[in-house]
């Protein structure tokens, strides 16, 4: 297991104490260090909270800033901020207006975040969207089971409420594929091993296993199969939008994502789902897994508009 | 060797079409694809030019656009860009006030950039600047052997003159590390190969190896060793101020950057150098190398106030 690392015990310590040092201009630690929250808040605005495990960077640091996260809370890799850390989230960014939680579907993740709810709700005004835009650990078609994965960036981008962020939740789909598993440097366990020709369809972002261990292929077959069955969940009506959006899962150079993207925008569009907007980069990971996902959003014209606006976060920044 | 690709040989044209569908906003192809420039031009502002061999992503095309690059030429991969292109380039952004070419410190750029100049320069305004941060495949303080990696992304950034680039290139340097080696996919040939508990220190951007195989360390002391090397080769008076870039090769997730600008930081203040800008991320690549490089480059106020400018390319974006 070769990492940039020191002790595994400190890895996630010293990597955000980096990640803080390097974007002081958007960044602060909160109190004990148990969220990391926007340097200046916006008064009155209802504030968006998110969190989840280490090993997903830039998610979900990466994200607080104007027009995204107002705090995000880091656990240990891959497992869940305590109700104490998201606790101090909420006290440290609640500047009237409450806080919109947002929070992805894990068992861990729900339960840490609900807990903060109930023991916070009395002081503060709270709310929770969860999102589950990954396909493959349910069976298709029931979005009750689906994972958070990199679609979550797209709820959180939109900067609103719950019922607009649950709404997008509906119209999200991702899907992912490995070809590496990884290892978790506390455990050193590797989470699953593959052939120097096989890849893993369906993968998560904790590496969970995926629904099928094939010979590995061609970009535009492997894609072309990811872009299938997000198309095949997902009910486009004509005049539909779509944001198109390629993660790298952490070990995958850009000129391979952007390889990826041009095979899956040709694939979308030639189903007569037109790309408005696009996103191609490292955006959310597993640790160093080399692999990538594919999500593809349905829009509104107000959620289009909602994405263009402006944010300035350390992983994402425009206009 | 498993990469997102169809075949070797349009491996580069594919990712290049990804890239500028994904990035419209920003770029558009010149003719017959031998350039990508800046969608809206500045007439009479000096035209920036970049380019090099492809593997590198996202530079040199992801810096095109506002604040920075007019236009960039992609060669094969680690292969120069040909005159051919380079004149297109010209041809393509020259608005009046002419075009300052900046290069990496490699024989097949400077051979190319050079013929493009004697080519083109009956009808344009042209010169060039070389850049050479490299620490390692030079001995140490012989500046005119250096190669360009990293830190060409500074002297590009700082969208400025001949001058303000050579008088930066003498205060910048980089040096990398690599936990692997990579597979060129045209050739197939691997640049090194590495055992489990072994680091190339020293490496290029194309697979060169370094001055040094070493055992695998912890990240404090293989940050330290690259950082005392960097300190002990640059002049840093009193009161110089310092950017500080940590640089993924293309394998490295974001997490480890971060803990490894950590590192780095605390080791160069230590030193009595302040860090006043920072950099981390994944921005100039050596395909899928696991590995990263560091790079100090001492500012003026005056060049600090170059950097923090506005840019707006698809891989940097600010203020």
């Amino acid at each position: 297991m070769k990492k940039f690392m020191n002790t595994a015990e400190t890895m996630v310590a010293e990597s955000v104490e980096g990640f803080v040092r390097a974007h002081e201009a958007f960044v602060v630690f909160g109190p004990e260090r148990r969220c990391i929250r926007r340097r200046h808040l916006t008064p009155g605005k209802v504030a968006l909270i998110s969190g989840g495990g280490a090993g997903h960077e830039p998610m979900h640091i990466g994200f607080v800033g104007h027009g995204m996260l107002d705090a995000a809370c880091v656990g240990h890799i891959f497992t869940s901020p305590t109700p104490g850390q998201i606790i101090a989230a909420i006290e440290e960014t609640d500047t009237g207006a409450g806080c919109l939680l947002v929070v992805k579907n894990y068992d861990g993740d729900l339960m840490n975040f609900e807990m903060a709810i109930e023991m916070a709700g009395d002081r503060h005004s709270l709310d929770m969207v969860v999102v589950s835009d990954d396909i493959e650990t349910s069976k298709i078609g029931e979005g009750r089971g689906r994972r958070g994965v990199a679609g979550t960036l797209v709820v959180m981008t939109l900067s609103a409420l719950k019922q607009l962020g649950e709404g997008l939740n509906t119209r999200i789909r991702s899907m992912g594929v490995a070809l590496n598993g990884v290892t978790v440097p506390q455990t050193e366990r590797t989470t699953f091993s593959l052939g120097p020709d096989e890849m893993e369809i369906g993968v998560g972002i904790h590496g969970e296993p995926g629904h099928a261990r094939q010979p590995f292929a061609a970009s535009d077959a492997i894609i072309g199969h990811l872009c299938q069955t997000i198309a095949g969940d997902i009910a486009a009506a004509p005049g539909a939008k779509a944001l198109l959006f390629v993660n790298g899962l952490g070990g995958t150079p850009p000129a391979e994502l952007y390889l990826a993207y041009n095979g899956a925008r040709r694939f979308i569009e030639e189903r007569g789902i037109p790309i408005e907007r696009s996103l191609v980069g490292t955006y959310v990971t597993s640790l160093d897994m080399q692999g990538l996902s594919v999500t593809l959003a349905l829009l509104t014209d107000e959620e289009i508009a909602l994405w263009d606006a402006p944010v300035a976060t350390a992983a994402l920044h425009w206009p």
